[in-house]
């Protein structure tokens, strides 16, 4: 870790991460534990996200374990980088502590951060530790494309609206797990976000995906905000959204979690006609994922970006200036 | 920016930033406003390094602006790197921020850091916002080298130790600050630390300088923490440690903040030979910079790491164990 605090238990934190990330992952020269990491550069295009998980934010302890918290941050991270089309290789931690916080369980996150990292083919190569008011994480993924990365302002009116997944799971995890509820489908939905890096990079790899975007905030305002960097606007048909068993059963209101509920982490894409929509979901289906039509885009009108069948306005609508 | 809260005008907040930032830099195929951003990977090799500055803990907000927290960030992160011989390239911001927080102060950080990036020659190309209890900045720095990247664990008895400029500066315009006092070389010298990547980079060149960390915690604690890397013990001669005028004017304990004050950013480097430390002294001065010779590397014995000429320990003393 490249800067520690002055009191010498958080120098004794930061040595005893380095020692834990001592040599990892081909082409790093130098990782954990120097002003800097040294790394190759990836061949392609290289690709840069970062992304923060605040405590009593964007989760809350009792939710996730360490280990849960650190494997949900790198997901969380990397699911940007899945919706371009890139892979991961490099990630640097930036850990913010609050001064009572346990060691064991800070370290716990941080094996976890480096586990997960590993998993999905990336190195934990740096980072620092900090003291603040409250526990948060900002992983920043370093990842490379050796193909096109899809940007969110390609797709035009015609293209179909693709959705992987189930979106709306993770939402009711998230109130279950507000309620006290701590197990099922719908929680660790929301505990550990789905992988889509495989499939972020079949979907670039085809000509006919024109815009990609990962469901971070929700189904709908994911679309706006492909629509408003795309110029066009969407019909979702709301019949089409698919709804997991597991949704209809456990959430009392399960097509407005698949609408709105955010923290999905799932790919939505514009994709340029019906066939290759169909075969894109026939290669979805080879790597377990569903991938389902959801919708239209249409030229940019007055109204909502995002409307249904009966040019009804679904979310926040329209675009305010600052 | 890649990801924003779910309030709209925090997306607003991100879409402000994304006008601001947009078309900047050369290499950047995507940059602020999508998913992650897209560069061309610079020759050489990759160096990644992060650093996080939080209220209250690392800085109070009365002490800068928020142009000079920017400012102040972006000098911090790139040190890490100028402490390898690296040039930056590529910046990312996570920015917490309070919910309270004046759009406007935090639209001009983000805007000083964009400006910051560019004078350093790098480019901001993404990032994120999201609510915390503290503001806090994380400025993630990918640059590259062309050639060897200078690690903290080439020292080697009989090695000399040579520092950059004026350390104890910055810790006296802290505390300063702390007093009420606004102005004065001592407060700018902590308000905006030096760019060092010029002389890193000449210091890197030359096959003399064996290892390199940049001052941050203070002389004797990085000196401890790159003896430690190296394995060797280091004699730090007090009367050869260069004390600005200021400091000597200002400061109660000019010495003293010298040898531990921190926040100081400049460079602490081994160098075999007094020939080549004097020539790299010159080419230093040619940057209009300092350098001096403090003391020696000797083999690491029993006693404290950093001791001075008499034998007695300086710092917080030797290594335990976590």
């Amino acid at each position: 870790m490249a800067r520690r605090r002055k009191r010498t238990s958080e120098r004794e934190f930061a040595e005893a991460i380095a020692r834990a990330g001592r040599g990892r992952g081909r082409g790093v020269d130098v990782g954990i534990g120097d002003d800097a990491a040294v790394v190759d550069p990836w061949p392609g295009k290289t690709l840069l996200t970062t992304d923060t998980m605040v405590d009593r934010v964007h989760f809350k302890r009792a939710w996730l374990s360490p280990r849960g918290l650190g494997r949900r941050a790198v997901r969380v991270a990397v699911s940007d980088l899945a919706a371009m089309g890139g892979r991961p290789r490099h990630l640097l931690l930036s850990l913010e502590l609050p001064r009572r916080e346990d060691p064991g369980q800070a370290l716990a996150i941080v094996r976890a951060v480096m586990a997960e990292a590993e998993a999905v083919g990336a190195v934990l190569v740096g980072g620092n530790v900090v003291s603040a008011p409250a526990l948060s994480l900002t992983v920043t993924v370093i990842g490379s494309s050796s193909g096109r990365a899809v940007t969110r302002n390609g797709a035009r009116p015609g293209d179909d609206i693709w959705v992987s997944g189930y979106p709306g799971q993770a939402a009711a995890g998230r109130r279950l797990l507000a309620a006290g509820k701590a197990r099922g489908v719908l929680v660790e939905a929301y505990r550990l976000p789905p992988l889509r890096i495989e499939l972020g990079r079949r979907l670039a790899a085809s000509p006919e995906v024109t815009a990609m975007i990962d469901v971070s905030d929700g189904l709908v305002s994911d679309l706006e905000t492909l629509c408003r960097a795309s110029k066009v606007s969407a019909v979702l048909e709301p019949s089409l959204i698919p709804v997991s068993r597991a949704l209809v059963r456990y959430s009392r209101r399960p097509r407005a979690d698949a609408l709105s509920g955010g923290d999905d982490y799932e790919l939505l894409a514009a994709v340029r006609g019906p066939g290759a929509g169909k075969r894109l979901a026939r290669v979805a289906a080879r790597l377990g994922v569903a991938l389902t039509r959801v919708g239209t885009f249409e030229k940019a009108g007055r109204g909502a970006p995002v409307r249904d069948g009966r040019g009804r306005g679904l979310g926040h609508g329209g675009y305010r200036h600052f």
